[in-house]
């Protein structure tokens, strides 16, 4: 058992100077300005490096043109992972609307997910049928591709607490699969790829790749408990329609972020902790960390050859993508890209011909050619570090990188609250001695901490550079006082001029984390269900009945706005229940609820769909199940009573 | 087993003409009524009745003079209950940001709520310490009044499912008490007192009086399943203190909702089903409901006196509140004040002096006077129904009224899909029958079929006739389509004007029940907690440490930003382990969070805030406990080891 240093009371300090490295022996000071900053929501110091000064100088912009009045629509769609809520939520830009929680990872009481059989299957259950989780951590939220941009076909999400990936239905906008990654803790950074290595013809995703970041002994089974250099990460392929594991890639270091290449050649991974450390200061003592790429053909090509192992239970072939096996370039799995220690956050351009790693630790941007990372696995560069083309120095803490359709890219700085815009080909330039290439073009403050920031279709080539949204980490001052917990604001900026312009602040109910901007025309939705979508459909009132089996019920329900098909049904003390309801109702928007006193159930069915629960009954007495979702004008009055008798 | 007719296919029809009561026969047509509303969403049929044209046909306001633009703060705070979601939401107007999901009846698993030990005592638990309810359905919220006013303490909701009422301390806005009350199913109204009847030196709410929905067995536990005459239902008074109930009040009919006067004297509740009718067509067969109202003082006095009895094993004392036993006015315990058939809603003016009961069922309201209700217990009224002083009718489908500074009342027309703005006094006079009387005064549409309705402080003696809130069922074409479940609507009106005016569509996750309209002034938060409030804070991080008792294992730990106080800790397979932890940092807005990989734990600690949760470890291994809530540029690297021994 190990005990770090009692921490000294946190102070506000001066932020201090920019550096190219920060090493180790700074960063208690950039802790503490971290704080400072996060506390003091303001800054003093004049922002050295900036072309333009930032936003807050200049005339308030014209709000008015950004409304969405009361009967207007909004222009574009962000679906935002929910973080440690374990949900997906959808808003609507530029308004800030929420429109929908999806709930993935959680439970959640109005819609019964987790409740009902359904939604359990999908989430998965202990042996006993209870549910095995109902924690979750969602953090990256991905779309699949069809031809580089969108296609309205799936969402994918992560849930970093149990190593979890989701599949999320565009359509009907609910989750339909949850799979948990075997070997794997910390699963952050998540991205489907854009096309196939392999097969040409196959333009659209097929894969979706999963980083971890805790490094753990393989199998964890109790082994190498104190042994952190035994411990290593796996980067796991997931197949997009049968959501299972089809492959995975031991690599050094702890992974971050994904990103993947618009030819689907290559996946990489922004990486920290080189050092394979089990503590802080571990972690920190090396000057520089990595980008990894995995050479997707190859990885699979050495699948297919027998060159994988296995780990413990789990099937799933492991190909080994560390430094040391991957020593040749003509047949290395991976290429590790040298990058300034602990950078945070790997972004590919629309035009698919540069990643952006930021420095999170170094002022820097460090921008990545994927010709030239392709050159190093066919040999023609030496040094990974060659595929570096710029690296320009940002502002404090950046973290994440959105780029529009005009060669701009804009980063979060976290120390600094700010968004900063800059040039990708200047940056080039003055990589190559260019001095007198403007990079940086203009700042704006944000309020406050900045995490992930997003341009309208920016991680697609259809990038069209309308808005930025900037998920701020705090909030602090913007909104009224609601108690201790805060929310986060979720910020947008128009970044169609020269300047950048903050229009509108979002409250965020924790947390923001991953915000993708999808144009509205690429989002076909479903209205009303089928009946025919589900096997155990009550297909006509006339169904409505009570059957048993021993102790087994099986009640069969309908629901047409305002009653339930039968008024009254009749069950046994001791009885396992298993009650179906299908909603007859076909009107769009017409969903109804169902819940039984003190049972713990409460559910909906939208529209012509059918969902079951399970339930024991102990107590004889009349339950008046009742619609808890408001449907009509005798809504109230809309009740079944279940009759147990002793 | 009873089945109901098979149910035609919802058709189109023609909205009926009004009528000053809608018999039964009628409840089938205008229930397609209802439903057609619900789908086309606009009416041909011209608003007889209304003395101007709907606004529809006005220029549109002036939107920005609405706007809260980034940096600047709202006027209002909304409390709105989340429906059978089983949280409360806070908002903020006119902007309709959400600032705080607070959860209650439900699982939240960002804040850790029921998770955290703290949490599952006040949500209650099974002998063997799980859970024992994670579903809920608020209905109603309303805050705790000092001198006819709110005053920042205490906000109370219901929980519709199970029968349960909740407090959330408006300070932090966590919510801090939840009791289950006893022979009680369907619980829908709440609303606390706002002085006392018996002691004239209390001028602040110490009773929060609850009304129930579902007639059941008394006690329930499995008689008269099959004689629904021999079901009723109670009225629940809670004291605020305590959170225990008082006592209860045996009523005929369901009640719906609640409302209370201001000199503490009366508690009354919209009834319908005064058939005592178990299925649909039984609860429709007479022309009246009631209005019943209680009388405080007389009920506290006849249980002081031992004029009460206990129903099963509850100790709560109840009294006979029904018709047959209160027929001497002089000294009636309630009085049922007749109003036409199925009311929804019941709202007390800011003068005390009027309560408006909405028809639903009826295109009226039907207003009664405080103090002839009085002067009926006095024994000075022989009919309780002349306490009806107006009864206007008002439109389609009225549910609830919410009151301005200036003698005007707003009723949501659920089936008219508008708001109705009339007169009270004119309502008078028309009653009286002066046929010059202009009782209304204006209509506007929304969007669509409105249910709560609320003005800014309207509930309160303060009541300042800015803004109406209208919360509608239906969202249906206002926003982008996000699949079969839609969000609902939460209209924003000022109605500061002659004329109504439709500002700003806040989409809501449902349901948005209610939704209380506070000004900002009288709201005081806590921002940062003490330490001391929690009595097993762990105080220094040199208090962390891992103590064992047998199998039950005590991890004491700290957080402050970037790391937690131990880095590791061991613990051995099979044991229960308690982690406590106590969050160091003191900054606003700093809170952490913690999550255990494959245990299903995630909580955060707010700034100096102490939280534990309990659970087994059966799984040798490393599992990297991680800090989930963003706090700082190095919050990825603020980890710590939890490593299981075989």
């Amino acid at each position: 058992m190990t005990k770090v240093n009692e921490p000294s009371e946190t102070e506000v300090v001066t932020v201090p100077g920019r550096r190219k490295f920060l090493n180790t022996a700074a960063l208690a000071g950039l802790a503490g300005a971290g704080m400072s900053l996060g506390v003091t929501a303001c800054k003093s110091e004049s922002q050295s490096g900036a072309a333009k000064p930032a936003a807050g100088a200049d005339a308030a912009p014209d709000y008015s043109k950004y409304e969405v009045h009361p009967g207007q629509l909004d222009e574009y769609y962000a679906f935002s992972s929910g973080g440690h809520s374990g949900e997906v939520r959808v808003y609507v830009l530029p308004s800030g609307r929420l429109l929908k929680r999806i709930p993935v990872f959680n439970i959640d009481c109005l819609t019964g997910w987790g409740i009902t059989n359904e939604s359990k299957q999908i989430m998965g259950t202990n042996p006993d049928g209870t549910l095995k989780y109902w924690t979750g951590d969602t953090h990256h939220v991905h779309p699949s591709y069809t031809d580089g941009t969108y296609d309205g076909r799936y969402l994918f999400v992560n849930d970093k607490i149990h190593g979890r990936i989701a599949r999320v239905r565009l359509d009907t906008m609910e989750c339909d699969q949850i799979t948990e990654l075997p070997n794997v803790q910390g699963f952050h950074g998540i991205f489907p790829d854009k096309r196939d290595p392999v097969d040409a013809s196959i333009n659209s995703s097929t894969r979706v790749f999963c980083g971890s970041e805790f490094h753990i002994p393989q199998p964890n089974d109790g082994r190498d408990l104190d042994d952190p250099k035994r411990y290593f990460c796996l980067l796991t392929c997931v197949d997009v329609k049968t959501m299972e594991p089809r492959w995975q890639c031991k690599v050094d270091g702890n992974m971050d972020l994904i990103a993947t290449s618009y030819d689907g050649k290559l996946v990489c991974s922004n990486q920290y902790n080189s050092e394979g450390g089990a503590i802080f200061a571990e972690m920190m003592s090396v000057e520089r960390d990595a980008c990894v790429f995995l050479n997707v053909a190859r990885i699979e090509a050495a699948i297919a050859a027998g060159k994988s192992f296995t780990i413990g239970d789990s099937k799933v072939p492991v190909v080994d993508g560390t430094r040391a096996a991957n020593t040749d370039a003509t047949t290395a799995l991976t290429c590790y890209v040298p990058v300034p220690k602990n950078p945070h956050g790997v972004n590919i351009s629309p035009d698919g011909k540069y990643y952006a790693c930021s420095g999170k630790l170094s002022p820097t941007a460090t921008l990545i050619a994927h010709e030239k990372v392709l050159h190093w696995f066919e040999g023609h560069i030496k040094d990974p570090r060659d595929a570096v083309v710029a690296e320009p120095e940002i502002g404090l803490g950046p973290l994440h990188s959105a780029f529009d359709n005009r060669g701009y890219c804009y980063t979060t700085l976290f120390l600094d609250s700010q968004i900063v815009k800059w040039n990708i080909e200047a940056a080039i330039k003055a990589f190559q001695g260019d001095k007198a290439a403007q990079v940086v073009v203009d700042r704006i403050d944000v309020h406050y901490q900045p995490g992930h920031g997003f341009t309208s279709m920016g991680e697609t080539k259809e990038a069209d550079g309308k808005f930025f949204i900037s998920d701020n980490k705090f909030s602090k001052d913007r909104f009224l006082p609601v108690g201790p917990l805060h929310p986060e604001n979720s910020q947008l900026i128009d970044i169609s001029g020269e300047k950048m312009k903050l229009i509108h602040d979002t409250s965020v109910w924790s947390e923001p984390h991953d915000s993708i901007v999808v144009r509205r025309d690429i989002i076909k939705t479903r209205q009303i269900y089928s009946m025919d979508d589900f096997p155990n459909a009550v297909k006509s009132p006339k169904d409505c009945r009570v059957e048993r089996n021993g102790k087994k019920v099986t009640v069969y329900l309908t629901s047409q706005a305002p009653a339930f098909g039968m008024t009254e049904f009749k069950v046994k003390r001791g009885d396992e229940v298993t009650l179906i309801l299908t909603n007859h109702d076909k009107v769009e928007d017409l969903t109804h609820g169902f819940a039984i006193p003190k049972h713990n159930i409460n559910f909906i069915v939208n529209p012509q769909e059918t969902k079951s629960v399970t339930f024991k009954v102990d107590k004889p007495g009349v339950y008046w199940c009742y619609c808890t979702h408001f449907c009509h004008a005798l809504h109230l009055e809309m009740r079944s009573r279940m009759l147990v008798e002793a």
